[in-house]
């Protein structure tokens, strides 16, 4: 096959952890008979300074004529001072609602190997397994009015049923094909759209009965990740509670450094990054964990071009190298060899 | 001296616990000299049954002629399916704002004796001691419009000048007397009333040039909650984020059933509660750890009363106790040996 992919490097160790995933692939092209174009783009921070807006018309065209998109990461203090239309957090955020990538979906996992650098006791961070499905183009990201003057601030947290809809069943149809089981976080003891959603997910669930399902509070559900993440499945959410939920997840398995994530539309099209940021202390150092971004890439392999037995191949290529005692830098306790950016990337392509 | 206060055990758990603590604030009356006078109300899913309305006029009106406010829990399955104007927590809501506790105190410590039972490295949780202070009346939880219809739902997070500057100023002196340090918490690349949070810490922050402050990313809080909570001390955020991290916070401590909570109006006048639920499925078998309640007895009598000595006395006795190697039943990890309810209150009133 032949793939057009839109590579949105970003700022910081973007530009680093990008150009690991995409030499992965080109190894996985190579070895599987594709062929990957890379389009090069500019976005956050990055395309401000060099194109005067965080996410310039021209990015949105490549992304346009590109089969999926993989993204760096964007941010950082430089811009900060920035009015918030031109944040680079704002490019992202119009490239989600732009290409209407209103499922997102981040995978938590427990490596074996990774678990002494886990802030969790070994045993409780054991088995981990779950992915959450967040919504990402509504709620309070998205709602209006949002303003604020020296007096007074609003934003608002806005859902429309076909919103939940769509986000709910895409967890319900992942749970089918995982562990069978969805826990929908809300907050139904306070908020009417928490109850407009929980009664979406009854409705939904209604259609999956071999899906065992529970509607949790946000504020238990901070605690229960962090008690016993073992016993998630598919965490199903709304945008501002999914930030906050998978961030806290994220820990779990050791490292930031190690997430990937997708983000679609309902026709599949979808946006692939890893979850860490652009991390500006390290950036240029070849110091960054390219895991995540090669592990979003393996995502992009699977859910946008069915690639199934290539994304297994750079999966388990990861877990090899990571189970032979090798690391990056941010590891908390070092029992193995600690590698840089591109010698993890040489690692993974080799196995 | 002589203090009345209203006590609201409302649900489950929640009687068997005020009972403990009315119980070492008598024994603490008994050897200061004091005189507590108790008098009961209805609240919750417990006023609903009895009186048809989780916060009755006359649990208003005892509370308005009390000093204080002792609360239990509240809510439980039975009343889940209640319309939203009676269910218990609209009870809680209720009273909140008719008092206008704004200020939120939780306070988070690790004990050593507990270690063992936190889902946490001990390496990790050793040390903490942060406390969270949540602004309580506003945002998310009160903002109008609010409603929803079988396609659309709608919630509003607003806030008023005035309601941050009050709970972020109680955060700086707080620090003052503390650990010196502020850190804030918004999602300010995202929300305008994270972007008028932030302006008005950094106004206020002005006044306390001892006072160290950050901002920091409600997401990226979430996940330093659980790598580094002990580089905390003061924790100040709106509503709904005060409510998701706090509780993730609390199981730092290895149980939730150890923490107490103050609610506080400006002029100090205030409500004391344990975090802990109403946990129905142990209700009435003698089983609940009281010390969030007893400590929040304790809370009362620093914060209401000026009592100092007298809450040291009870703090001090529960350290005791711990350090004894006793606990109740909840704890993961039980080295020492387990006590009832009544167990536990009699050893505290002993120390
Ligand atoms: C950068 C920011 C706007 C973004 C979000 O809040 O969605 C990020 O935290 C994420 O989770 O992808
Ligand atoms: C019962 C509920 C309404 C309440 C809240 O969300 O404030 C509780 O979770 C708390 O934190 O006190």
């Amino acid at each position: 096959m032949k793939k057009r992919v839109a590579v949105l490097a970003g700022d910081g160790i973007g530009k680093e952890v990008t150009n690991a995933a995409t030499a992965v692939l080109d190894a996985i092209g190579r070895r599987f008979q594709h062929e990957f174009e890379w389009v090069h783009g500019l976005l956050g921070g990055d395309a401000l300074d060099q194109a005067g807006h965080p996410i310039p018309e021209e990015t949105i065209k490549k992304c346009e004529e590109s089969d999926a998109i993989l993204l760096g990461a964007i941010g950082g203090p430089k811009w900060d001072h920035y009015p918030k239309e031109l944040r680079p957090e704002k490019g992202l955020l119009q490239l989600r609602k732009h290409f209407e990538l209103s499922v997102n979906l981040r995978p938590v996992q427990a490596y074996k190997t990774l678990l002494s650098s886990s802030p969790l006791k070994e045993e409780v961070a054991e088995g981990v397994d779950l992915v959450f499905v967040r919504e990402l183009t509504g709620g309070l990201y998205f709602g209006e009015p949002s303003y604020h003057t020296d007096e007074e601030a609003v934003d608002t947290l806005v859902y429309k049923r076909e919103e939940i809809e769509r986000v709910v069943r895409f967890a319900f149809e992942l749970a089918k094909i995982r562990k069978k089981k969805v826990s929908s976080v809300d907050k139904a003891n306070v908020l009417e759209s928490s109850r407009l959603w929980r009664k979406i997910v009854e409705e939904i669930a209604a259609d999956y009965p071999d899906v065992e399902y529970e509607h949790m509070l946000v504020d238990s559900t901070s605690m229960k990740l962090i008690t016993s993440p073992a016993s998630f499945d598919v965490i199903v959410t709304e945008n501002m509670f999914g930030d906050i939920l998978s961030d806290e997840a994220s820990v779990i398995c050791g490292s930031l450094g190690m997430l990937p994530s997708a983000s679609l539309r309902a026709d599949g099209f979808g946006l692939y990054e890893p979850v860490h940021g652009s991390a500006p202390d390290i950036a240029g150092q070849n110091k960054a964990n390219p895991l995540g971004a090669i592990l979003s890439g393996a995502m992009m392999l699977r859910t946008a071009f069915g690639m199934n037995q290539e994304a297994n191949a750079i999966e388990e290529a990861v877990k090899k190298v990571l189970e032979a005692g090798f690391s990056t830098g941010e590891f908390k306790s070092q029992a193995g060899k600690v590698l840089t950016t591109t010698e993890m990337t040489e690692k993974v392509i080799n196995e």
